[in-house]
């Protein structure tokens, strides 16, 4: 399965592609994009709709994960974040992948193990899960890229969960004491 | 000029069209757009963004204006309202209709003449200045053709102001005293 996991904002979106396969993770790209704070909200806004537009065109990517939830408290960035997160969804959605948003806290839980994790150490744990040898990393890739592991445990922890006894027993047959 | 207005919300987005022709306000159509709130985010972004994209290419406004400052405390609030302005926005950088901005003090200030104005003075003001006879008229109908409004009244007095002296005796030959 590969992820495409996006990190929104109005002067830099990151995002980062990782494929997951059989239990392993395996980096694909990573980037930002750079958005002109010089230009109106509007083509910058389309600046990022149409990088993920080509993004998902060329990576073909199965999931797109997204960070969602808005810790801060000042609402006119609250507002420029939502600006960027719903052209991201927007991407995703006129190209028919689905999509999951994440928490920060649960990103930091699932990649770290812990919800209140620094930037550093989200970004030191993203490189030893990647094999990643690249020394120079931007938060915003690394945050991205965290997005995408994160949506892979999860779904992983999902699929490994019987939803009931008959199919605990269908996929555990060695567990059943006949 | 035609104008669409628009006051973008991810349950209700308001929608008003009017032609500004000659100093006279003509209005052409308002509605709202009801989103499903059953549905996830990303689809419900959609339907904002294909029901304005169709819209415009059913319409094909000049300009288009929308409400975009935000006054509420409430973060989660702010970044939803950023999802539909976000996607609004981008349906108008797709189809080239050039777009502006307005506070809801600005709209308010500019048709009722009192930046605090309630929305029951504001909707009273819309059908006046339109001359609509329908009696059932839900706000974020009047609120998206008050923004439409306010952009037309913009433009007329920003056409009216001379931007230097040559302009004003090229404009004003009257008021030359010879």
């Amino acid at each position: 399965m590969r992820i495409l996991g996006v990190d929104p904002g109005t002067i830099f979106t990151g995002y980062g592609i990782i494929d997951f396969e059989s239990n392993e993770l395996k980096y694909v790209s990573a980037g930002i994009i750079k958005i002109p704070t010089t230009k109106e909200m509007s083509p910058r806004l389309l600046i990022i709709y149409n990088e993920l537009d080509n993004m998902i065109k060329q990576f073909h990517p199965d999931e797109f994960a997204l960070e969602t939830a808005f810790y801060g408290k000042n609402v006119q960035s609250a507002l420029k974040i939502g600006y960027a997160r719903g052209v991201s969804m927007l991407a995703a959605a006129h190209n028919d992948v689905p999509m999951k948003e994440y928490s920060p806290r649960e990103i930091k839980k699932s990649v770290v193990g812990n919800g209140a994790a620094s930037k550093e150490q989200v970004q030191y744990m993203i490189k030893k899960l990647l094999a990643l040898r690249k020394t120079k990393m931007k938060f915003d890739e690394s945050d991205a890229l965290a997005v995408a592991i994160c949506h892979a445990f999860k779904v992983n922890s999902f699929s490994k969960k019987s939803k009931n006894w008959k199919e605990f027993i269908l996929e555990n047959p060695d567990r059943v004491i006949g």
